[in-house]
């Protein structure tokens, strides 16, 4: 909307004959400009929200990944053929994890520009569309990966009698304790990605 | 856009001094006119396949949840104490998953008028947001329940060594098999809801 539509009309009202019709047309204008101010500031801070969202969403997933993947632990006594020794990968949901959580850091380092598009031009919708389908993505990355986790977990706490599965937390208490941690901060990840959705779409929504 | 606005700037076009600025106006009302059915169109559209796809992932999510939850086998052999029997009340995980996608099955049911709303009124933000919403935690949702079922399902096809873990899979080859199937059934829901959220962000996008 430049300033030239509006001249034009104002032009067609002073020469014009049907003086109340006419009049009509600026008030429009005015209230067209004033609502896509509004608009624009109000996507701005939508904008430096998921910003702020996106770095707390980094700082989870980070947590995720390096406590996940630095925590092993090695009992004090072994027999003659092994030693006892839990590591994340022993397990393939726990490597899943790991790697899941680890993508998810690096998208959300990579998305950052993307989210500065957004706060420095509200109105851009391909940054905020790209962002929407890969945080849909990410949304589903890091709950398979909390979720695969937090089943194993829960398994090593309490065992299966169903299964004879024993409950391997007796030996291993500070593995157990620090894996949970991390499938805690996968789904504060995991939440965080369903916040970013939803702004983008109502960012993405038209006035 | 009503026709009187249009009438309006015609009737200040022929009575208006100024030929050339005035006549733009009229062809501006026209291409906006046209983008804007135009528009409607293909959100139209989009709605059309977002009621589609719904009715897919209702066929996929109840196809799990049932696949699951009337799945137990009873191994044709008991001890004095108890019968060998597997039943997905048996693993917690794969309760969960039961009742999510039972959860999902419902909210998909239910999102059906949303849906139709949508195909009626093309630029009807509220239904669709709500959709959003509401999809983006199913995504959540059933990736969750897959992703649990899927890292047990594994455990008990491949057991796992260093958590002593055997794998069950032996005995009750037919349980598995079919649980199995419900999990890549759900994953094929949560595919189909991840589609349904950048539908929806398609549709709310501004022209």
């Amino acid at each position: 909307m430049k300033s030239g539509d509006a001249t034009t009309i104002n032009i067609a009202e002073t020469s014009g004959g049907s003086k109340g019709k006419a009049a009509a047309a600026p008030t429009i204008v005015a209230t067209t400009k004033a609502t896509k101010h509004a608009a624009a500031g109000w996507k701005r801070g939508i904008a430096i929200f998921d910003f702020i969202l996106r770095l707390f969403a980094i700082a989870a997933a980070l947590a995720a990944t390096t406590t996940m993947g630095t925590t092993d632990q090695t009992l004090p006594f072994f027999t003659q053929f092994f030693q006892f020794q839990a590591s994340y990968d022993d397990l393939p949901a726990f490597t899943f994890f790991v790697v899941a959580n680890a993508i998810a850091s690096g998208y959300l380092v990579l998305s950052l520009p993307f989210s500065i598009v957004s706060i420095v031009r509200p109105h851009a919708i391909g940054a905020r569309l790209l962002l929407l389908v890969f945080d849909t993505v990410m949304v589903s990355l890091t709950t398979a990966g909390a979720a695969a986790a937090a089943a194993i977990v829960y398994l090593a706490h309490n065992g299966n009698a169903s299964a004879n599965w024993i409950a391997i937390c007796q030996q291993f208490d500070d593995f157990c304790q620090r894996i949970s941690g991390a499938v805690v901060a996968s789904f504060i990840a995991a939440v965080i990605f369903m916040l970013l959705v939803v702004l983008s779409g109502l960012a993405l929504r038209k006035h």
